[in-house]
Parts: structure tokens; C-alpha cells; sequence
């Protein structure tokens, strides 16, 4: 019979972390899910008796009521890396008004044509920055929570500027999505606590000029949301696979729906949304963990390791022996030259991303293109911004459904700002499972902690930020 | 000053070439322009006092009312190749019915991958056709007067089933669409006499079963309109324009459209119906020749020959500085990658063919493909089998602006069914100017000659199948 996951949680707790940690590197977790009683009365049981600054967290985690021994072997243990712990709510912003900070920053050092790699970017302790909005500036200065690691960013790192978004600048730090709170505002519209979503820098406060907080969200709060979930599920990606998937692939009842990088943070929601429209849905990942993942928590009809395969036309004609009607590409490359071959007639791809494409000037070969024209295949490339006045409408969905129980949404959760770059490369290899999203400083609603963790893998030594939320 | 067509023409034949005929390699022609009555008076000019066997004609060709010195050396001269004159009209049909014929025939020798060649075909002399339709057959036996090469029809050649049409039967006469009078019928639709257009055979006669009457076009006899553009401007290369331009350009007043292959049997027609729309419109071509013509006779606002381009990106670059809106695609491979990296945003790209490729899986190179992306580009493969229902309204409105002068219509027309590997190959280099025609047996309203004419090149001696119309 398999254990209550209270118990397990709590005899690993008392019996297995408490016992053997130093003071400072104690080990926790606290257990975060639809109810927030449960919630409370374990984090009271974790660090009754504690130091406060010593507590680490497995925020947001939620996982089955039961597990069975398999399954608890998968619960992540997270290793505390010496934050230290502040304060937030209205307290925090008001002692931090006009203070100095040193503001850590991860910055670009250079263009990279390439790959990207972790020594392209680094850590910066800042000169100081005052936390303060000039009178009259329009500006706001933001303590930024969680920051959104994106394939996109990849084409920002290049010296091109024909794109759609202008490269960064080397030596500054790195743009990007991201949820933070308000520490000053001299913008009208914005006040100290509120929380937004959109651009920011990769840094622990940032000043957002009057010219880019007309792009930021107001955040709503919602208990029953991760705040996080604002750069994924509600944010840019969801929104992008919400578009995607309802305006530009223009999907029917039926239809056969292939997904790649279907565990990623834009094809998990895809998939669930042509589940919800009446499709058949096969998503391909490349590991086995992420296929199991697809299959089992997100609702796939079926899945399949593209890495395993040696031919991907195969593949696809093996799961898909009827053709193709909608392919919601991630990936581009060879994965979209093998959909171009199981196209059915009048078959919609929708372009997403091209996540194979290192350079943005790679050569692909494409065998298949002659398919465009014998099947009246649609090949449309897509952004999320041509369609923002949808975003109500998406926000209302989504939100809905996901509070309904109607989907759920996979996060990986890396701690500490100096754990983006490790991350942001990592997406390239498909090392995130689900959103990649970096903590910055937690906001646990009325508890009030800043924390960074970093996992140790169950079987001992191995580093690598990773925390998955599974919802 | 230039002098009068007229007076060119009859010059040229009661002092050049009439003198030094021999009977049987009489060389003659005659002018066909909008005005009938100027058509017959020519004719009458032309065969008065000479065995109507030995007439030859430059059919359907009209050129301007002057000609300076240089274009009258363009004129194009034919060698009479010895075929015999059938009478045609109801007379033809009444003595043809119940006979038997030899019944020549282009046949597919057996599939290739690559490029056709002219050796992949070949001439055949049948076993002997009775021209007669069985009673409760349905079908139709048919006079063929004129048959289209397209390119299309390369994909017939390859043993591949997974395409829009069947592969060819090897041993057997070549599909495709032509102009054919109906010589017997059992279909109630269709009387002897009655022009038909639609797939026929590459043969002199063909019998027309039940299942594919359904899907011929009665042709309505119309001056104004040479029969073999019924397989050109009005055919399915004509429809194609059409809808392509239409229906999948999503053309709009003032956007900037580039054709390629846009002296071809579609391209002609696209950048003359962008022009009609109030587009900017720049097509490319393989020869000097067709540029002059792209520009002077068809009026696109620019043209250039690829050939002479190194970098095709650049070239367009240089015609398009702020971009293209629409890519009317007639040949894929690299020109379409060209075109990816200078659309502009929310570019359409309707991919017609792909003359470029020679095998069905021909690996093409793409650099561009993350254009579709960031310039949120549609590409678009389509057929214009699937638009059947505005065949109507296409016919409508072609006929008009080609009467109201509005549009022209280049034809390159081969005389003799043994000329057809030829052309048909030829158009996979280029070597066709404007919609490649076999003529088969002519067909002049109310004459009733059936001939077969070769070009000899105006400096002497080199021979190639080739007559250009101009209207």
C-alpha cells in the first residue's frame, strides 16, 4: 500500500535531513499545494526550532497523495546554498526605499554566433544601485522575483539586428521576461508591492524606464497561481502556444496533432489544448523521463524519444500512419523536414521556434519541401506579439481551466540568479523539463522568505539546478 | 521610319521566300491578329496559286502594327516539314468516323529519378485506332490539336504513388492536358465537332473513357481567342495564376511582389495580374530575352536574369530595398531561400512549383528558413484543383482583360507531336519563352488545315521547335 506522502514527507524530515545537517547547510522542504492550511502546517513543522535562515524550500511542489516506492525515490531533496533570508511584503519595500544595493547582474560579455555558452555570460556584483524612482521619471525600480529562461533569447546574443527584437548590449545585463514587485514607483499607475510580469534584466533590482513600463503586466494575485507561472503558463509561452495553437493552426475536431519539444514550455500546454479541442495528440521529447511525462501527467495519446529514432520520417509515419493535420514546431530542421513527409493534405505547421538551429543563418537540408505543394501544406511562422489583444481573453481561459483541473503545467525551477547562465545553455540541450525558470527571490505570500536552492540529485553528488514542478 | 507589318510581311513572301521554294519545301505564313478579317486576307495572300499542301503558317502570331529594322529580324520563319493536310470542320469528323488510324504516340520508355530526358520518351507508331466511340461506352474518341508540356508532369515520370496524380503507365502514351475536337461520341454532353479541353493523350487520336469525360471543359468557340490557350491563359497554368494570386497571395493595392520562372506559363500572368492590382511587381528570368520581354511586353516594373547573379539574396536585395510582400514561388531551391531572407513582415509565399528541383527528395539548402519566424512569413503550397469552383469567374474575367487588352500572352508553340520530348525537356533549362504548346493538328476557325512547321532561326540553319506568340 503505498504511504501518504505527508508521512513520507515528514518521516524523511525527522528522520533522514535533520539529523546529520550543519548549520549551515541544513536541508527542508515545505510542500505547497491546492490547500494552503496543509501548506502552512508544514512549513510550521520544518522550521519550528530552526534558524530561519537556514530553511530551504521545495517551493511550489506539489505531487500526488500517494506515491509508491518508485515514485518517492523522484522527490527532489534541495541543498541550501547560504542565502540570506529578507524580508518582503509592505515591510520590504519600505526598508528598501533609498537604499543602496550592490545588485548582482548577469551580463553579456560579448556576441556569440554560436551555441551559447555559460562563459558567454557572467556574474557581476554591481557598483550599487540606489532604490529609488526619480521624481518626474515615470520610471519604477523592481525587486525581480523569477526570471524566464527563452530559446528566443539565443538570437538577442547575435550582432544581428533584422530581427524582431534588437540584440542586447555586451557589458550590460541580459533582457528578459520576468515577474517582480514594485520597491518604488513614480509611475501613476504603479505602486510600491504591486506585482508585474514582462521585460526585465537579469538582476536583482532593476530600474524600468517610463519607455518600457507601458509593456508591463499588473499581476492580479491569485492564490491559487504560482507567481512564476506569470512567465510561463500565463505568460509569454503560454500565450504563444494559446495563439498558436487556437489562431494559427486553425485546428478541428479530430485532427492529428504532432508536437515537438512537447515538454518544453510552450508544446506541454499545446498538447493539452488540442487534447481539449478533440484532437489526437503525439508529442516527441528527447529523454525518457520527459516522454513518460508527456504520456502520463500531460495527457499525450502518445509520445516517443526523437533521440532514439534513426529515422524521424519513420517515426512519424509509425505514429502517425494516417498523416499529419496540424505540426506545432518547435524545432524546426530536420524534425520539420520529416513532418513535411507525413503532412496530410491541407496540413497547418505552425513555426514556433527552431530550437536545432544554432546559427541563425544555419543550413538546413530539407528533402521535403516538395510537399508544400503536392499536400497544400500551410508552413506559418508565428510571434505572440501580433496578437496581444487576445491576451484577456487567453488569461481568462487558462486560467479557468487550469483552476477547473483542465491542465497542468510543468516547471523547472532553478534557484539563484547565478544559476542562469548553467540554465539558459541548458535549454539548447533540453536539459529543462518544462519551463525553465530561474528564482530570484522567492514571495511566498504572507510568509516572506528569499531563497536559493540547489538540488542533489537522489543518488548523491551530482549539482545541477533542477526543481520540477508537477501540478 | 518603321514600316507597316503588313507590307514586311508580304515583302518577305512574294520576294523572299516564295521564289526559291522548291514544292515541296514551300515556306509561308500567315498573320493572325484580333482583326479576322486582316487573318484571312493574308491567308488568301498567302496560299492563292499554291498547293495547300505545302502551306506553312505562322499561326496565331501577332506583332505589332511597326517593327523597326532590328525586332523585323526577330520575325520568326518556318520550314514546311512535309505533313499532310487534312480537311477539317464537320466534313473532318463525318469522313474520320469508323476509320482506322495509325495513331503516332509520345510514350513514357519507363520511370526516371532525375532530370527527363528526351530518350525517356519516344515516338510511336500505333497498332491502328478505329475512330469510332462503342455504343453505351460513354466515351468519346477526340482529334488532339494541341497538348501542353508542364511541369508537372515530370512528377508523372517517377514510380512514386504518394503525390496528387498517378505516375504515367511506361509503354503507354503520355497524360496531359490539351485542346481536342471531338471526331465520334457516345457521351449525350458531346457531339462530333465539339471542342474539348482537358487531359487527352500525346497521341494523334485518343478514345476518352466514361471516367475522364466528366472531367473535360466544352470549349466555347470565341474569335477573339486562339483554341491553344485553352491549355495557356485560360488552362489550368491560367487558373493557377489565378488562384494563386488570388485566393493564396492575399494580394493587396501597392504590395511588392516578386515571380520567378515570370515569363513562364504562370509567372506571365501573376506579375500582369499584380500590375492590374496595383502592385510593384519584379520577376526574374534565365535569359536576356525573357527580361526585354518581362519588362517590354508584360509590363513588370522590374526584371533580371538569375543567371547573371551571383547572389541571389543580394540581387534581391537590390530590386526589393524595403522588402517583398508576396513571393509568387514557381521554382523552390535556393531562389526560395533568397526570397525568405528579404520578406518583409507577414511576407506570403505561395509556392507553385518547384521547377528547380530534379528528384522528388532532392536535397534543397535552406539558410533563411528562421525568416518565417521573425518576419512571421506564410508559405503556401497549393493546386489549383482544389479552387474548381471559381473556374467561372476566372474565365469571366481572363477573357475579358485579354479582350480589353488588359493582359497578353506569351506561348512558345512546338509544331508536330514528335517535337514533344523535346520541348518537354527543354522546359527544365529554360529554353521555353512563355507557356510551351505542342501543336498537334492546327485548328483554323473555318480553314481547316492540319500542319506541322519547324523553325529555322533567322541566321540560318539551326533548328529548333520554337514559335512565340506575342499578343
Amino acid at each position: 500500500m503505498a504511504r501518504s506522502v505527508w508521512d513520507l514527507l515528514l518521516n524523511w524530515w525527522e528522520n533522514i535531513i535533520s539529523p546529520g545537517s550543519s548549520a549551515t547547510k541544513l536541508l527542508g522542504f515545505a510542500f505547497m499545494e491546492k490547500k494552503p492550511s496543509h501548506h502552512d502546517e508544514i512549513l510550521k513543522h520544518i522550521y519550528d526550532g530552526h534558524d530561519m535562515k537556514n530553511i530551504v524550500v521545495l517551493r511550489h511542489c506539489t505531487v500526488p497523495n500517494s506515491l509508491n516506492d518508485e515514485q518517492s525515490n523522484h522527490i527532489q531533496l534541495k541543498q541550501h546554498t547560504e542565502r540570506e533570508v529578507e524580508p518582503e511584503g509592505s515591510k520590504m519595500e519600505i526598508d528598501l526605499v533609498g537604499k543602496t544595493v550592490e545588485n548582482k547582474q548577469i551580463i553579456l560579455k560579448g556576441y556569440t554566433d554560436g551555441s551559447p555558452l555559460e562563459t558567454d555570460m557572467e556574474l557581476k556584483v554591481g557598483d550599487g544601485l540606489k532604490l529609488e524612482a526619480p521624481k518626474g521619471s515615470n520610471a519604477i525600480v523592481v525587486k525581480n522575483l523569477y526570471l524566464s529562461c527563452d530559446p528566443y533569447m539565443r538570437g538577442r546574443m547575435r550582432d544581428f539586428h533584422g530581427s524582431y527584437l534588437p540584440p542586447f548590449s555586451p557589458g550590460s545585463a541580459i533582457e528578459g521576461f520576468g515577474v517582480s514587485k514594485v520597491v518604488d514607483s513614480d509611475d501613476p499607475n504603479l505602486k510600491r508591492g504591486d506585482l508585474v510580469s514582462g521585460f526585465t534584466n537579469w538582476e536583482e533590482y532593476s530600474i524600468i524606464h517610463k519607455t518600457k513600463t507601458g509593456q508591463l503586466r499588473k499581476i492580479e494575485q491569485d492564490d491559487g497561481i504560482p507567481l512564476s507561472y506569470h512567465v510561463g503558463l500565463l505568460g509569454m509561452p503560454g500565450f504563444t502556444a494559446y495563439v498558436g495553437f487556437y489562431e494559427v493552426c486553425g485546428p478541428k475536431k479530430g485532427d492529428y496533432v504532432y508536437v515537438s519539444a512537447a515538454s518544453g514550455a510552450v508544446g506541454q500546454l499545446v498538447g493539452q489544448l488540442a487534447k481539449l479541442h478533440g484532437c489526437y495528440v503525439v508529442g516527441s521529447a528527447g529523454t525518457s523521463k520527459k516522454v513518460e511525462l508527456l504520456k502520463n501527467k500531460l495527457g499525450f495519446d502518445e509520445a516517443f524519444n526523437y533521440k532514439q529514432e534513426l529515422d524521424l520520417e519513420a517515426a512519424l509515419m509509425r505514429y502517425f500512419p494516417q498523416g499529419i493535420d496540424i505540426y506545432f514546431d518547435n524545432v524546426g530542421g530536420a524534425m520539420l523536414d520529416a513532418a513535411l513527409a507525413n503532412m496530410r493534405i491541407h496540413g497547418r505547421v505552425a513555426v514556433c521556434g527552431m530550437v536545432s538551429q544554432t546559427n541563425r543563418t544555419d543550413t538546413q537540408t530539407f528533402r521535403n519541401m516538395f510537399s508544400v505543394i503536392s499536400k497544400r501544406v500551410t508552413i506559418k511562422g508565428f510571434l505572440q506579439s501580433d496578437f496581444v489583444h487576445l491576451y484577456p481573453r487567453f488569461l481568462e481561459d487558462i486560467k479557468g481551466w487550469y483552476k477547473q483541473g483542465k491542465i497542468v503545467y510543468l516547471e523547472d525551477m532553478n534557484d539563484g540568479l547565478e544559476t542562469a547562465p548553467a540554465a539558459f545553455v541548458g535549454l539548447f540541450s533540453g536539459k529543462n523539463v518544462g519551463k525553465q525558470v530561474i528564482c530570484v527571490a522567492s514571495e511566498l505570500p504572507g510568509k516572506g522568505w528569499s531563497l536559493t536552492t540547489q538540488e542533489i540529485d537522489a543518488n548523491g553528488g551530482q549539482h545541477r539546478s533542477n526543481q520540477q514542478r508537477q501540478v
